[in-house]
């Protein structure tokens, strides 16, 4: 049984690997994207749309909010430090 | 061309958030399972195998290796909340 759990938890957390993989791909692609266009790296509207929208998410699929928020920052965090690595002065450019 | 880039990043993160609940889902069985079968909660080569796991996928993946150990250990730290919560007396119990 607690196999079987597991099985489903390693075949979970390698879905989420992939996506998380896919979904930098993006932000990079975005961050290129506004250099180029000469748009702000921060956006904060689209920011405050992405948190209500995880937590709505998040509460349709019986998982805490405040974790769906917590979740987003934290992969925010990361983006930021792209940017940074980057050098291309888009640090401020956090959720896409 | 934002747009799209933005609505890749939506869909991707409300998978995200359903596989996030899924998973907290079945770390609850896991919990569960371990009081019943008086199994402890922590398993430190368990854990020790899901770092390694990730960090294999995440280089296949082409994601930092060091964002996945980081990821696994932020869903971890939710569990544990979990149990905290619920006082099952598995606060040690993290990735399942």
């Amino acid at each position: 049984m607690l196999d079987e759990y597991r099985s489903s938890i390693d075949n979970i957390d390698a879905a989420l690997i992939h996506l998380l993989a896919e979904r930098f791909k993006v932000t990079r692609r975005v961050g290129a994207h506004k250099v180029a266009a000469g748009l702000p790296p921060a956006d904060p509207d689209r920011e405050a749309a992405q948190v209500q929208r995880m937590r709505d998410l998040a509460e349709s699929a019986g998982l805490d909010p405040v974790f769906s928020e917590k979740f987003l920052r934290f992969v925010i965090d990361e983006v930021i430090r792209h940017h940074e690595v980057a050098g291309d002065g888009f640090a401020g450019n956090g959720g896409g």
